[in-house]
């Protein structure tokens, strides 16, 4: 994959706000966007391992979460559409999102239930040949230039189910910001920030029946299924940042001198930056570990689900802080050049903060590891 | 103090890159400018320990290091003219700066010293009754609305003099714009953008002979002087941040409602905050000590340059520290609203870099602290 | 105070868990042990500030925690007796203990409790002009010299009382290893060893009724008192400790050579330690911030009870922590060399779990300053 | 592998300095001490990857290092014997190591070398048919054991060498300690105190010629094969410390109750647990990934040496941290009895600091990272 865009033009980017549409064409144009799609639909029908790997290398190109962040929703959010829809549904949808003529958001979160995907409450209502659909997401990405939305929303309301699990159902539709009961709000944010974040503000907008992937009510399990993929693809993401700052700081601290030698000769730079990379190796390992058990457990039935889901935690977790620690520490070596802009460490710093928050946090890690692995009691 | 300009106020300028005339305008309106400078000349003349809990004031209100550094060079750079300038300077140069009505920068570093002060290089020439300066100055804070700059410079060549510590000489000069043979260049950074940074190119640029502050080749002496004092005032700023960010942070914790629980109830979100607390709390201990050693020291001779020295650098380390661990902990406690600028903890972090990196890195002190106290041989 | 005492000394009774009889002869010999009891009984009538400097100096002499265990508890155990007991208790309890006649070891924790001081069971039962005391408390330091105890016991059983903190009384008893109803048993621990701690097994041990401190039923409140103070003398302790291990740790990386060079003169020896120092001194400001506070309410009513708390908790938490990073880093310092009982430093370690554990954990403190600071809601 | 040795069995000898005659008798009755030896000569043939698994399994048993270290020098100081013997030799040496009727130590270091293997000044001269043997060797594990010693000694003076990596021969001799020429002196340490280390003198002490393995000279590229290896079987060390108290910390995690709930409810407890959980499992990762890549390189030309040392030291750098970490929360878990021997992690939380300094320091680690792979100047 030759990305032969320059640092620059993402930090021009990250500055004006703009999204980058030469990476997705250029993607488009080579086939990257149907990596892990099936072969029939056009894509390359690889796996998650692969996907991982594309977007690890798109943000160690100087692209970071922005660049990864192009291609992550059209990766991750088909998966469900291409496992659960149609065979008329999946040639309707996913041919065009791989040759880039379609940009797909991806709508689950909400501004009142954080972490608790079981409390989401937009609701699609049936309505004919049509849902109408009312409530609000969050944080969601590229929505200001994407033509399709994969939703997660409630077709029957949470005070009418048994289990919170039930009543949610999925959704691939047309995203068209003309149509009436459509808002969006660009949210600001630190870093980032070509690719725009959004509140989403639903108020009877209008869908067609056959908008819906699967049956009603099973979208939470839909989904499910590919959340322990989603957390291998930002630890991918969180190592491409990672290994970019350390190649920076790396090659600054070899070139900059003070004091009649170059600083990368002091322990005080050298070690730190020695110390990240020796974490980023593990973590590096620690993802495609956990990026293997999850492919191979399509057609491997000893590799069972706790396996994956705290191999894919953990790889997250892991990836996340160890590039972030990285980062910090390309931005300490520069001195105060590392504050500049024109050194692109700062702005992958911030970035940082993406696979350290989403889409789960550290803390739900942690009590995930707690009390699957530790059997500790559950503490919230 | 009051300030009441709001935090929105903040994120604004911080985005548009807009100077904070209001604050400027205010805080000398009220006196504040000159808070530790004679009273003979409008000054409130006070110490350093009351210009640093000026400025961590400033920064805790949310205004932060960009609030700060909106005054910081005119308490500071202003301290060896009301010390080594004549009667009539003093008069000339410094009530105006009191009553805002001029703005000081200060131009001491250079871009390839980096933190060897004594390699400076920029060279004031005497030429009949003027100096004629040229050379580049660079992170010069504040230098597209000031007026005035605060400038060390040689009046030898480096090559010329015995040792590096002489030759150099400070002055106290028109900062014309439009004047030939000075050139700015805004450096895009980090954080702090409210306040412009800049690369200054001087190319025989000219003042009058009068301009010089003290005897020719005393810079350096003059200037160190003050070096303690200026660490003391950035450990204030980051105090600032540090408990700013922890304020935020706990009101989203005991708001925020996820699982049926305010966040802050679980430890994973409490114990964190709560340890950034108290080592806010022993780095503000250590900041005011510092600053008390330096403004007896005036008066009281046993405190040593030594003492000082070992007090102040490691106030600014202690300070720089514990309050980016506060701002990192507070942007992670607000999950993914930590990453959205209208929470202003991510815009914290960001700033919170300058006094962990200005105005001498961490590892210089390190070093310092090493040699001076620990008695172990120089690394460098 | 002079200390004569030498490393090897300390090193020995750690291996062979005698008891330091000699420092304990010499402190008596030359007043220390009364340094905070009243005057007109003997002692120095000084304050929890001086006592805190006393354990710190001793600590830091080479003797460690073990040394300062030596007369901690006299210290400590002995202040509500000085402030609640009778005229005529205190001559007959107190001037024996600070002449060095009389040994006190202070029963507090049990081993069902832990934390939970209001869960105390040990029962001290009224019978006649005695009390017959059973129960089981645990980690009770010097208990096997001991002839005194200061105890605390339920006059009032845990069941029958309408608030916890009720029907608590102190006493100050005779400890007589040769009485019926009274065993120990000694616990094998990773450090301190000269100092014995033991679980201690009362059975219908029988005191006389004026061993009675105060009245009946208000024990947890005179206890209660002691406590902040408590905290003070042991992060005293873990300074001491600190750096003591400081000052080997720079003396071992001044002189050792190795690839040609000191060790010190390596960044990745000297930064670490220098870093270390900082912290120690931070949390040496806030000891004796806090112990001045402690001193200072005595007659000052402006300094309330929540500022004490929080500032002694805070102080007990920052020097054990940076007590344990100084001791770590001087153990790695010395290479090889940091593991050989010889070098003192891996005692320092092992010793230095106690003040980050005792006397209340660093998870109640973080709670503590969690609610009572930054008003989260209480978390257990 | 039955290890049903208890860890009240260590506890004792650990403290009674005892050497664990019984594990070693099980390991070579059940043929465990030949597991990286070749199968003509009794041993298993297999490689470093299954040495490291049978070392990470004895120290996770509860064992630790003393555990480990009752067979690691057979296992790692044999490896040069096996390949660099003569066929005669092989068979004189090798199968009673295999049986256990033979224990061998290993001597290299020296007192005033440190990590400079290259400064080594033990000599052996040629004297006829023996050589003579004359020099000092420290932290020699189990010599007080062991009948055998593989020796690596210079037969050419260092003063005589073109270059410190020549004239430097290994031998593999009786350790006769009742022979005239040899002396130990046993070194009292922190932890592993069953295992014997010590420190050898050597003077005059005589061996016969052909206690020569390989060439004379050929001493260092000898050693140095199994260097790399070496990493591997304390990185698994480490990582079987730190499962240990992980196992344990969350037992008493689950059964410890307080204030009504058991600790590890409490995410003060069970999040530090849960982060060491995942940093162990990656750097087991790093482990086993080290001591393939090693094992393979015998017969893939591919795997450079430079792939393997930066995988092996990282390995062990990685896997000697998470272990720390792990033992140090879990004796902080555990609260007051966490210092208690009776719990077993204070043990191993002392033993924990062998892989850290042990056989290559942290920061020379960091330094072989900073420049193989970040192509930073050598620093010192």
């Amino acid at each position: 994959m030759s990305i032969d865009i320059s640092q620059e033009y993402w930090a021009q980017h990250d500055e004006s706000g703009e999204y980058p549409h030469e990476l997705h064409a250029a993607l488009a144009k080579d086939g990257w966007l149907g990596i892990a799609l099936p072969e029939d639909l056009g894509g390359a029908g690889l796996g998650i391992s692969e996907a991982t790997m594309m977007l690890h290398t798109i943000a160690e190109s100087g692209a970071g979460i922005a660049g990864a962040q192009t291609v992550h929703a059209n990766v991750y959010a088909t998966q469900p559409v291409a496992k659960f829809a149609t065979r008329e549904q999946r040639q309707r949808m996913l041919p065009k999102l791989i040759s880039g003529e379609y940009r797909a958001c991806f709508g689950v979160t909400e501004p009142n239930t954080g972490l608790e995907t079981l409390k989401l409450r937009t609701l699609a209502k049936r309505d004919g040949d049509h849902y109408s659909i009312t409530g609000q997401k969050i944080w969601i990405s590229s929505a200001q230039v994407a033509s399709k939305m994969v939703l997660l929303a409630r077709t029957t309301a949470l005070e009418d189910v048994k289990k919170p699990s039930e009543g949610l159902s999925l959704f691939f539709i047309d995203f068209d910001k003309n149509a009436p009961g459509l808002e969006l709000k660009r949210i600001k944010k630190m870093g980032g920030r070509a690719i725009d974040a959004n509140e989403v503000f639903f108020d009877g907008y209008r869908v067609p029946a056959d908008s819906l992937i699967g049956e009603e009510g099973q979208g939470f399990k839909i989904v499910l299924h590919g959340m322990n993929a989603e957390r291998c693809l930002l630890a991918g993401e969180a190592l491409g940042l990672g290994y970019a700052a350390l190649t920076r700081a790396s090659n600054y601290a070899r070139e900059r001198v003070v004091f009649g030698r170059p600083i990368g000769q002091n322990q005080g730079i050298q070690h730190p930056l020695a110390a990240a990379y020796m974490n980023l190796e593990a973590a590096k390992l620690a993802t495609y570990h956990a990026a293997r058990l999850y492919d191979s457990s399509v057609h491997d039935q000893s590799i069972t689900q706790h396996a994956i889901g705290v191999a894919c935690n953990s790889a997250k977790y892991l990836a996340a802080e160890a590039a972030f620690t990285a980062c910090e520490r390309a931005v300490l070596a520069h001195g105060g050049m590392g504050y500049a802009q024109e050194y692109h460490v700062e702005r992958y710093l911030r970035e940082c903060f993406v696979p350290r928050i989403a889409p789960v946090s550290r803390e739900m890690i942690l009590n995930y590891v707690g009390e699957k692995v530790l059997k500790l009691p559950r503490s919230y």
